[in-house]
């Protein structure tokens, strides 16, 4: 079985993964003590990062460089600029269609995209996200990035599975379904 | 305790309530013989149904008059250009907030706001509705009608209860958090 591409990510009720400027703290009201959602669980099945530069600079900046970047995982910053490559994160500017295609066509646990938006996107133009694990926060922010930009293709999903935590976070796991 | 304005609707897991052309087709990935996604359950606990002229129109076209005036309820279809009423459905075009203050005044049921998503943005721009039932379709539409419109102040929820159906739809149900 090949590796897959999963989406691992929180969103309001409404849509968007931020505020406008990037504003991050409505993540806080789902925040509880030795509760991670799942998040060890997921990591410990992917050991490669995809993201967009963006999202990079912004956890670089507000979180430090060691977040993705753990010397065990390999990580892919999508960008438009090329930089060098630090430690195992290489900045990738080509086609992300054919990333995907070189990491499926290696042997490995499977891909986690952390984000942003465009990259999201992006993949799901190319149909090349697997399985999707959204943690829906019990709010309505009412402006900001949505997870979902207009202008993709149709695609049906299966459910896996809905879970239901205590500070009213709900996840969702869907897989894609292959025509 | 005074009467509640609720939201009961499907819409796409990307936040879709309609594909381009009010094409409605993705909500039959989720019909099921006997299933009726809990609607006969709520609409027993309502008496009023508001909604936008355009679902209005679209409703009495595809579906036929009697869907919402049934002799039994009153319906408030809100629109820019006065119309006659029509048995017991008003055609209203003044103020929302007014209103909502007038029928919250009357003792009754419950009242079921059955959108467009103009009507739902302009409820949510006064903080007018207080429970959510979001049926989540397991399908990405990738364009259309959003639920949910750029532009709303924020608002917290309650998670209330999740329900989790054969077809993969998932019902999540919220409570408006009053300040």
């Amino acid at each position: 079985m090949s590796r897959k591409v999963k989406v691992f990510i929180a969103t309001s009720l409404d849509g968007y993964i931020a505020k406008p400027n990037e504003d991050l703290s409505f993540l806080k009201i789902v925040e509880k003590e030795g509760e991670d959602y799942g998040y060890a669980e997921f990591t410990a099945t992917i050991d490669t990062i995809l993201l967009g530069r963006k999202t990079y600079d912004w956890v670089q900046r507000e979180i430090g460089s060691s977040h993705y970047d753990n010397g065990e995982r390999e990580v892919y910053v999508i960008t438009r600029t090329k930089r060098p490559n630090v430690g195992r994160t290489t900045f990738y500017s080509a086609s992300l269609p054919d990333l995907i295609a070189e990491l499926k066509s290696k042997s490995g646990k499977d891909i986690y995209c952390d984000g942003g938006a465009e990259v999201i996107t992006e993949l799901l133009k190319n149909d090349l996200i697997d399985e999707f694990i959204i943690s829906m926060i019990p709010i309505l922010v009412g402006d900001g990035t949505r997870l979902f930009k207009d202008g993709r293709p149709e695609q049906t999903l299966e459910l896996i599975s809905t879970k239901q935590f205590d500070k009213g976070l709900v996840q969702l796991y869907y897989r894609r379904v292959k025509e």
